[in-house]
């Protein structure tokens, strides 16, 4: 008989894959339990409601960016240094958690229907987004400040990393088709990542050349997601229904 | 009685409608006649069935913003001025037009749990983004052959400059929850438009001052949509359930 924590770890695993793949609205507890090889009592047990059940899922495979990003961004690196850095462990992440940018998906296809986020939701941007982005912001400030950056808005600059690496994500589809290229092959990938970053380094440094040589640096470096983030829950079955499948 | 192209034009717009918010899979052929108010077999009539009639929404949404970019795209303007005209112009033609970012989430809803996109975003995404990619991509390779532009990679840049302005829509609602802020004021809306103009022109330019000083000129132009583009079918009832909503 498995323990208590491998039972709960089990329920969690599969219910990541199937608010994923369903949304929130379209996933059955029943499936969750049965897949995670446990009853629907025992699931209960674990957790009051389908919608407790969906928040914790969000909060696992969310928490986990952020415990790579805070540190990093709290360090004694330069901004310019922290925010090439941030470009890349944004993507790393998404890559390694094939399930988090379709949770994402899932919610904004809930939006499209309903208007609103779900709770789950909320909560995890008020306890995870909403402090990354503080921290992001300062650093963008700190990088104007210190005569690093040029004057840019440090809102857009966030969204602009964030936004290159998701939107690789949700144009793999397109990308296949109008290209013929598989974008999660590992010379797309490096493109990826030398390119935003490049694009980064350009646009952002007062010294530009400086700013380019910085991001080819942290370009070419190995993967600079810490071993442990790199295969997590939030990953599954990645293999299965991960990116290569898209 | 109405005339038939009406009839066929009311089907067509609640059927967007109804695609943006439920997907291809949810959506029901006898919600959208009755909201279109015409029978089932007049639908059936004019649309062999519902995939039939989910491609010709898809073009109908698809193909505005493409007769709006390719003219410009294979005008006499400087590879630069395109590109940064592309960045304004594809942002304002979402902005108009609220059901395309919603098309797409929900095509990769169905790629979550399919693993496939649909037959009629297939044909879409043959039809118009194939095409505009291979224009795009010229211009960019137009751009670094005459010196305009550094060394960069075209598919990225496109990526890139696309990508700023979906995740915009992409992250609208945590952007509230983050931030507080209503992302569709003319306010932000302007200085999104000013700082991703801002970013491409000082990160793509040989001359990065001269790439900075066109950016701004071209965001602080009047709309550079064309009239008859701001408002066609695709917007449907944008103010009921446009982005303001979500």
């Amino acid at each position: 008989m498995r323990d208590a924590a491998a039972s709960r770890d089990s329920i969690m695993e599969h219910a990541i894959a199937e608010f994923a793949a369903q949304g929130v609205a379209g996933a059955r507890t029943a499936s969750i339990a049965e897949a995670a090889g446990v009853n629907k009592a025992l699931l209960y047990y674990y957790f009051k409601d389908k919608e407790s059940l969906y928040s914790a899922s969000l909060h696992a495979v969310f928490s986990g960016l952020f415990e790579n990003v805070l540190p990093m961004l709290q360090s004694s690196l330069s901004p310019g240094e922290k925010i090439l850095r941030l470009a890349r462990i944004h993507f790393e992440y998404l890559l390694n958690h094939p399930y988090y940018p379709r949770l994402i998906h899932q919610e904004l296809s809930r939006v499209c229907s309903t208007g609103e986020p779900s709770e789950g939701f909320r909560k995890v941007a008020s306890m995870h987004f909403a402090p990354m982005h503080r921290v992001g912001l300062q650093t963008v400030q700190d990088g104007i400040v210190c005569g690093e950056f040029r004057k840019v808005a440090g809102p857009h600059v966030l969204s602009t990393v964030v936004g290159m690496n998701v939107f690789y994500f949700t144009s793999a589809p397109i990308m296949r088709i109008t290209r013929g290229v598989d974008p999660f092959s590992p010379e797309c990938i490096r493109k990826h990542i030398a390119s935003t970053l490049d694009f980064i380094g350009a646009a952002l440094f007062v010294d530009r050349e400086y700013g380019i040589r910085l991001a080819k640096k942290i370009a070419s470096a190995r993967s600079v997601l810490p071993r442990e983030a790199r295969d997590t829950r939030g990953r599954g079955n990645g293999n299965k229904i991960g990116h290569a499948a898209q």
